[in-house]
């Protein structure tokens, strides 16, 4: 039934190719020269450097693949000026300083976002007193509450709740199994599946009878171009809001306390923990698994390596790591010693050497990857 | 269309204020005497010292704000006893040994949580064995199962399934987007969005052709007044149940494994790992995303720092830290060590010092601030 | 309402017990003889050593567990030819030189998993294009999308999506509340609730105007055989494929990122996080909350120790612990020296020891107990 198996270009069951176009028009959407000669090149797809073809358009962004680009077959290479030496005879070139952001705005004109066919589903429940753009699409079993508005072309995916007073902006993919309470969402936000925004923070006051409830009055604020991944947190605040910045993009699986304040501009990896009150100023990056304890001040620009557990405040433009983190040279050269006494016990002497330092991200592109 | 501005006051669209009320009749509420000349003030609503006005209650709990406090212009605030000589004049003051606790009492007064509407919706799936209790409510998309019981009062959330035989108590908040099988759940549980309770255990028979899975043939039993955070996951048992004791609570996106027994009262911050077969006793705390190993005994009030790794037993009363896990002094001595012993091979001295000690929690107030 | 007590046995609320059989056919159908005598004898149920009675067939994998199996009450036991001499009087006994997977296979003798009841709730929404096998069951809420496939005997949970052009195979389970996208699936697959495939990648192009979202336009290859867990996350990737291997077994709250390809007959535990483009070969045992960086390899019958950070190479068949991840050996000589130093620094000597190392697990039972 299930035919498993690769394939070197996007499937067509799942994304359309909106080309070819002529090379010139792709030079002009990223704002670079193309030769006149190689402008009316046909371009049918984009594809990574060892798989494209004379059809096919690729992009060099990492000096280590120089190698990959002095051998590829693509008609066409988007490259940084420094790269046009080492390419192989007939590519054409696209030159820019911003190779990997040039191919995003390329890769986006192959495959665009279709845009969704409005209606609300007959499968869905929408309080009488919402208010949907006649733009918007609501999928089946979405639930929509009292006074709830949902922007123009937004979607909201099949079985999402969205709760009573909440407010959606423009232009949003709210994926389907999402849950959204005492929430304001602004414009051309992406919510991925499984993201629960707004339940309770986890307040208590402890004693020896029991743990009391204490009632969770602040709300939840996710500015414009916020994207969240699946199955992550978002507590609403106590009292205080809980704040996304706008343009801030945050993975699977992290946890945002009740009263957090993000920046704009900040990228928050994978299973990271970011605990109450915490107060992150913009373009903040946090690798996977790290954890930040309540009531810290996070400065702009600050980095913090994956697995990190940090405990004081980080100042502007810091890079930490460890746990507790510390500088991350300094936490380089624990390590370094650490390693070193390590084996200077060994019995036979030196073995298998500590790992390199890790939590490096270029400045240019961050992913998962 | 959205509108996001901060607001210092609860949003009334989101929550609804239930005062205003008489001083003296809150303070009948916590059981503490307040100044005759005082009883008739009108406290409007509850707000954090630096912005309430003079119609509202604030409160004192942490001596670390005792300067906001003597700046701050509310009405009536919730003090220490010892606190009493630094309030500004004109306050009117409630005291108590245990602030933060009468103010939870007070602040649900203010904003209780509303009765829900009974009744079962038109896009709800009830099997025609199951048993609702008339006062229960049924959202849209919520699934019943064969010969599940729902209890008085309680609500089971849009889109929710609650699995064959399963029974929820009465007064819980089973919120959206929750799935339960093989469960038993006492009164006033509250489980967030995403919550899933009952699936396989991760119990597999290895071997070089292939994994064989393990029946997983235990339950799981959450006790009375549990609270569970969105997204967290608790499976049931591979033959002896799965345990949650009454009054435990438990924040976003834990992992419970197979056959764990938690004890009553505890406390588990998010991200927090489980595995199979331990048992910890009443009133243990856990930092986020520390992680436990299986077949381990917590004793009872243990506490465990956030991101530690616990590989054997804890005895009652001690906290440990670090990964592994030690004694938490153990842990302070040796991360001192480390510090100094990088500071020694700096290149230019002493250089950023390591984090100041983590896992610090008052015993009063547990909360992800 | 509830009766909250614990069973001995798997309770019939929820477990159909498919028994009684002789120990005869038990032993046929793990290919191990019976004494003659013995074969007639009747087994009503399985049961863990000290509870099982005269009826009940225990087992006995872990020779910690011998004073147990000494004692046991158990009319029947499988246990490794080397035990036989400690058993107690009277009971018939089942050899074999794996005694945990063949309880697996008699328990599920016992304890089948329920053939499900064909057909499509009404409650479910079908595109006309999708295609679904006749002996397939569609639960309430769920939708399923255009030209998506599903395959016989396979269940499609209450509210799950399964998307546009999804294929999933032959009898697999998909549990409630899962969200699948852009991914072809094989046969035998069981997805727990709540679990999230083919998402976006988290891959943007940052700048200081904005980070620009690069499209994902591979999908996530499942193949047979495969287990995922509760709230588990596995993004699409970026162009290249996110693979998991035929027979590979992850458990709740995982994170895949976009491109990750994992081997065939891997152990993945709770809360691990996987980042983009790495690559995992065969039979990979992960402990729970290990961290792996990207683009990284691992080679086949490599295990990495629970909470590890690893961030280079590892080799095949080597043991990993730490973060950074070393040597298992070298770790604990570093773990030693630390705690030697600590404790050489205490001002009354030694306290409590590190922990003992962790991170075991034994070769032919993995689970998150």
């Amino acid at each position: 039934l299930v035919i498993l198996e690769g394939s070197e270009m996007p499937d067509p069951r799942f994304f359309q190719n909106a080309g070819p176009f002529r090379l010139g028009d792709l030079a002009r959407a990223i704002d670079t020269p193309v030769a006149i000669a190689e402008a009316d090149r046909i371009v049918q797809d984009v594809a990574p450097l060892d798989v494209a073809g004379a059809n096919d358009l690729s992009f060099l962004d990492n000096r280590k693949y120089a190698t990959a680009f002095a051998a590829s077959a693509a008609g066409a290479c988007i490259v940084h000026p420094e790269m046009v030496g080492a390419a192989p005879r007939g590519m054409a070139l696209l030159t820019t300083t911003e190779p990997y952001r040039a191919y995003a705005r390329i890769a986006a004109l192959f495959y665009p976002t279709p845009a969704p066919e409005a209606g609300i589903s007959p499968m869905a429940t929408l309080h009488p007193t919402a208010r949907v753009a006649p733009t918007a699409r609501i999928e089946p079993g979405a639930v929509i509450g009292a006074h709830a508005r949902i922007g123009e072309r937004t979607v909201i995916g099949a079985n999402t709740l969205i709760g009573n007073g909440v407010e959606v902006g423009a232009d949003g993919v709210i994926a389907a199994n999402v849950t959204i309470a005492n929430a304001l969402i602004g414009d051309r936000v992406i919510l991925h599946p499984g993201v629960r925004v707004g339940q309770d923070g986890f307040g208590f006051a402890m004693g020896a009878s029991g743990h009391m409830k204490v009632p969770q009055l602040g709300r939840v604020i996710i500015e414009d171009d916020v994207e969240i991944g699946a199955n992550t947190t978002v507590d609403r605040g106590a009292g205080p809001d809980t704040i996304i910045g706008a343009g801030t993009k945050i993975d699977n699986l992290v946890q945002i306390a009740h009263n957090v304040r993000i920046g704009r501009f900040c990228v928050i990896t994978a299973q990271v923990g970011i605990s109450g009150s915490t107060d992150i100023d913009d373009f903040v990056v946090i690798g996977g698994q790290a954890g930040i304890t309540g009531h810290l001040h996070i400065g702009a620009g600050a980095r913090i390596a994956a697995q990190s557990g940090v405990m004081r405040d980080v100042p502007p433009r810091q890079t930490v790591a460890g746990s507790p983190a510390v500088g991350r040279i300094e936490w380089l050269r624990q390590s370094a010693i650490l390693n070193r006494m390590g084996q200077e016990h060994a019995p036979n002497g030196a073995q298998q050497g500590r790992s390199s330092p890790a939590g490096e991200q270029s400045n240019e592109r961050v992913s998962s990857a």
